[in-house]
């Protein structure tokens, strides 16, 4: 089974952390799954964790330099700023597994407004401050079904009179 | 409580079934709660069919067009063609609500692309034929939670020999 | 003293009651300050229901309708749906006042970003529900300053466990 | 409690000042509140000079030297030129904090505008010699607010006879 | 000799003042010259003006009004709100002559930004209130030579403390 | 008093050339002035040698190598080809001092192809062979006014037979 | 043999002129060469007036006007301004034909360049006032071969001292 | 007499060769005109062949080994491959010298469409298998004049039946 | 089964005659597959010529006139120049069928070179005189294949001598 | 005969793993065809296996390892994540030959959509998991053709219910 690396040669502008995380999964043969496990976080979380879209608490820094072997005070450098978000995929995105996520934005985002307004009146997400999760079904054919669920805060009200 | 209407001249692009769906909406005042429960069919979807993003059935046209006093024959040379889909939001998306889903592909698109490759290996969603829902919960403070749920098939593979 | 207007060749694509709204006003010839203290709204709130960017409620429309002397059935029809935001602005923005505006964003952001975390710790804005005014000050010297305030509740945390 | 750091992978374009003091900043495990107590500057304006979008004052890159064990004509030498402002934030905005501030400007920059021009005429800000604020107001309910100040001179005028 | 003119097909987003004044000087053919010296103003502010750049003053619409026989009421109409400036070049300029002014700033922006910044200090101009004119000049040898002058108050200062 | 000075970290793609002679600059703390009175050139010619926008005659380079003590080889051979032009300013300039420039080209352009074409006729700018200076002007209430002129030869004529 | 024509869906922002000459050129069914010959011109010229992209001498008026049969007064108001150059091809351009054309310069923009500057020293064509001729040659095998050649001033120098 | 030269600090991602060829000729001091004569070439192929923008053929490699004094089997191991081209030229060209061509293109492209399309009906160039050359002629007035003349096939038809 | 249609306001930039063609052929409920039989082209060549793509010959334009029932003469003006190709898609396409292909040329682009250039040397496709078909296969499990075959003219050569 | 090799300078962002195989294709001198065939898969499979396009089975690592002399370790660690697609080709392509594919998409997807809908219903390809191939015609007169076949699953189906 593959895990996922990460080459920087393709992400020269990742943060430091990026590359010291996924060159100790690499060495160790980790799947997300097992350092999420590990680490008692949501598999996405830790993998955007590993991509410095997420702030590791310093439980978590603690427990990944146990599990994956690196010297704390290094991760504790390198990740004890606060996240500079965004820099991961430029848009609109190229690879096409991500792209796939970006045209369900394109071809239905005003539905989903739509309906989420209806519902919760006129607000907003928050999109950091959220879970999500990616299960994998397989049907009685043998068909594998990805199912991603989003949860975040939607916080009704708008400019304040 | 306000229903979702559409101003076409915020939206002089989209197909002509939009203007005569959503002005049908907005004289019965029904949501897409009412309509998608009338027509057999998920809300997103309902309302994707409004914005010209996915192809309604024969049947579809038929409830809609009895639902909403349309004239049958009109929604159905409106509607008998096929979706010219991506032509509702011009990307990246002004609209916040519709940003912040944008903004999570943005910064989390990578931590999914990694779970989703070590839980199927190399392969690829189809964003087209899949099923997602919206859903509302509400906590024991009162709080609203926007849940969503995408369902896709994954295929795995790639070029083949 | 000049009033704002609305040039609709301008702005071919804000919402049906931009132009509705912007004439009557013209044709009274009321400031939004005169506007806001009516309708009991801060003054920019009150200009952004102008341009469609914030949802008035069923009193604003009633105030509205009755001071600009506007059908209150037109305007209920036209504002009775959700702001379709961010149409009001092509970005980066060309009006040289809007520019300064945007300026301050480009090259202060890191800086504000850099404070706001440090006070509050990785959290969020929602841009969507906060108060914001515009103030004039006038200095000894005769000269005119110009201050905004905004006031966003700053959600602190991030993408869970 | 975590303070603003510089990951220069993530920002290879800024000034060799940045780096020379956000490293210090680090060693020292200083916040811009505590800076910019030394200094006698607003933290906004601290944390611009860092950023390399402010020019210090000599006064400031002496304070600065001597709070951060900074060699003083390193410093002298790597900020003794002007600002070359504009180059942190790449637009539109990734960081999702920053982008809430430019969305405020996508959304209501009309809206400024028209209140503006009522309330001072046709003019300009300068953008550049202004001051600004960062305040956090805790509520009865212990939700956190951040409260933004900016204060810039409104020229009244335009292209002269 | 020709005088310039407007087509509205080509310019369909300018202020509907444009296309009035454009025709009326067309229908009188007069140049820029004569307008400016009847209304008192530069010629290049004249020109603003009718590319809705710029604000007229009452007396400014009182003497456009009468020379060139425009009813004062739908002038004032017109141009009685705040100039909506940046729409008339789309950039970068594709017309050519207006392009070699845009070519001047993309390569020699940084000479006179270091030129203004040993000159003045750490500043800026307003870019609105300012003045400007371009004067013809034939050499000797009979070549034609086009002098433009630009005048702005450069506001020294920054970030305030 | 400060000088302009190059940080090669911002501009990671200006010609070799400038960091030489920046280099020698900030050591020998002259001010474009002073380099232009020795070499006999305008300021801003000089200053446009400096960032590879202009090419300097046998003469520049060896004045050059002389007050900024430079071996006069390394000179020759880093400017001895032709400029490669218009790799300075990133356009839209983000610099606001240089936007400024760009804004009234934005907001003027056609202003002053009008005026030009009824000053000349159909015809263009060189943009490239020309002259242009920066003054400074102190009004009695102590202002300062940045003087910008531009001086170039207009070829009337077009596309010929 | 069929002739160009225009079809102002595909081109709504060329100027009035435009139309009123394709028009008249397909109900004559006239070729570029045929109407080229008539009023004495290129072409290219001549299919440059009819875009709108170069200016026609009163006596071009008058010839066109005979020669299509188009009242003249109407040619002359459309055509009496200058020409808003830049309006024709959406850069980069779609057409497969204009492309080779932009694909040239791409390729061999900088080969174009160094043996211009090694031949001419720096300078600077016009773009504007040049000539230009497309002419067919047929080689023995039957083969077509288009030859287009641009002959333009090539003015040296730069900025001036 | 100049010579065109390779700043690779302002091209850094031209092919290897580029700056191996360029060195060499900047030693040599050699013009276009002198390599091409000696290589039996077009002075613009010789210079594409410099930029990686032509194949050169073995023998082309043996003599420009020769000529410049550079290892054989270094040129066509970075020579060997085919050319990656258009990486020259970032499109839309800043030079201005190149942005004057690619102006032509913008402005005359429909023209040059129209005339060619009327004399070998409906077609396409090759835009790389073509000939291409510059020339300067000196008219009496002691004027410059560059003569560039593209020959290229011109396949008539389409997509086939 | 449904059959492809035009909805003039998503496309309002085809030619008119896309309306016009496209119009009947909902009248008559044809399939492009019946229309090519008829017209003796390729499915895609007729799919072309309705969106204004190809340029059908006097034989085509009777036989659909014939066919579609529409008046000859209009088909012969609407259809008589040469295409204006390019205007169809929107590049990049947001329509997901459409963006699928594009996708295989950003990500096997430069694999489809490689082998094209190994087995053909330097060289060019016209990319408009070829032809292309699109099959359907049906498997024994009863998955659809689409099958795309393009088979174009690829000229070996490059810029001569 | 020549063949396809890779110049890193040109392209900085591919995987470690693409100059590591080109590296020893070029050292031994191989053709993509030989290599496919070694491997046992499709020339353009391997070319964008080469390109860090396709994943490489471990069999595929093991073969291309033994082929081109690669330590296999090093392949496996350079190899064994997942592609991460896109970073190819920069688009729009500016490589010609690439190009002309490009606009095969930009003239003719919508004809392929429209014929394609009609065969298969309202659907999508996978742009990943499909076959395809390069095959060379050589006709009677000696000319050369490239045949390009895609064979992709077409998903019949869409937003489910």
């Amino acid at each position: 089974m593959s895990i996922a690396t990460l080459d920087t040669t393709q992400h020269p502008n990742l943060p430091a952390s990026a590359a010291t995380l996924f060159n100790a999964k690499a060495k160790k043969q980790l799947t997300f799954e097992q350092i999420a496990e590990e680490i008692g976080r949501n598999e996405v979380a830790a993998a955007a964790i590993f991509y410095g879209q997420a702030k590791p608490s310093p439980e978590d820094i603690q427990k990944l330099s146990s599990l994956l072997e690196i010297d704390q005070q290094i991760l504790e450098s390198q990740m004890g700023g606060f996240p500079d978000r965004g820099r991961t995929v430029e848009m609109p995105p190229k690879e096409p597994l991500i792209y796939r996520l970006y045209e369900i934005v394109q071809n239905y985002g005003y539905a989903y407004k739509a309906v989420l307004n209806e519902k919760f009146g006129d607000g907003i997400m928050s999109a950091i401050s959220f879970s999500t999760k990616v299960e994998k079904e397989t049907d009685k054919d043998g068909n594998n079904w990805a199912v991603i669920t989003l949860r975040d805060h939607l916080t009704t009200g708008q400019l304040s009179h």
